[in-house]
């Protein structure tokens, strides 16, 4: 349960209203399960204030994480066509992003993933979306196709209030120190320990 | 990325359609953000799947996760409308429990949660459900509300193929080591240690 009272009250000029309308920069890594699913959820909590919700999945193959994109995409149609909740936009690299227009075609993940940070950059610059989700974005930053600090820069000087949720593991330190709220889930015990594969509903 | 490659193979005698289809209890424990978020993430799936999902939250206050809540009755409301994904049921202790028919009544909240738990066994002996959130179960398990031996026993003897997320901190011991997944959620950083309060479309 979320406790209300912060531990300080920071001297910082701002207003606890200006305070608490300040764009998030959150990180979920760690080698344990909920890392994206969680950023998934938060989207849920998004999408009921109305956000413009965007999703950027940086994984090479699409077949994992439908549920949530099904889900996702229902919620943004509930929102196209009744008017609840806010917009929902996804777009898998795995599959060429969608604004690219050459579904399929990708064979370098390096340039397709170094392609969707730049318009994801240009988005940020034109305060695109307020809810953004950067599935596995870790990888493309650990494997070096991405600049890190180009990437922390330009997420610290984003512009308005533009809330970004990172998953994956292995966040890099700068990300970590750049960001709000960093949670690292932790395995515990998972059942594949056991010899249990993925099953349907529990990991797509 | 879930790894598809379990690291044993068990001898239990089951097939690995058996075996992939085994109900899970899944324990999202520590004191992080994401736990009640993965569950309801996980949700998402299980609804794309066509799950029969209900959820059960164990908090006084009915004021946070309104988003989740929203967002998950109307994706039910999908199902029940237009056929697709799976029917969701919502019930809060902090508002009354629906079946109870008198809600804002409770004033014992020990009495709540062991009337909640009552329901819950009794759903589980008739497999009314197929995915199930015990949201913040750990807390009445943690106060002596609940008998922690009586819970494991009903959620190990649970028949058929009905998989259970439970989330909360201090999960109790005798819980970690009846679950199949354990993720303990661990703060590396967050908001309000710098003064930052809740906010809106990311607290809830």
């Amino acid at each position: 349960m979320p406790q209300g009272s912060p531990l300080t009250v920071p001297d910082d000029g701002l207003t606890t209203r200006a305070r608490r309308n300040a764009p998030l920069l959150a990180v979920h890594t760690g080698q344990g399960k909920g890392k994206s699913t969680a950023a998934f959820g938060m989207a849920l909590r998004a999408w009921n204030q109305g956000f413009d919700i965007a999703v950027f999945q940086f994984v090479k193959s699409a077949k994992w994480k439908v549920g949530e994109e099904t889900a996702l995409r229902e919620l943004g149609r509930a929102h196209d066509e009744r008017g609840v909740g806010g917009p929902v936009e996804w777009h898998k690299m795995g599959s060429g992003w969608s604004w690219t227009r050459k579904a399929g075609t990708e064979i370098d993940h390096a340039a397709a993933a170094a392609d969707g940070w730049a318009e994801i950059s240009r988005r940020l610059s034109e305060e695109r979306h307020e809810f953004y989700v950067l599935d596995e974005f870790t990888y493309p930053l650990k494997w070096g196709w991405l600049d890190v600090d180009d990437v922390v820069s330009t997420l610290t000087a984003r512009p308005g209030t533009q809330h970004v949720v990172i998953t994956g593991r292995d966040a890099p330190q700068a990300l970590v120190d750049a960001a709000d709220l960093v949670t690292e889930m932790t395995k515990v015990k998972h059942p594949m320990d056991v010899g249990r594969k993925g099953q349907k509903g529990i990991e797509w």
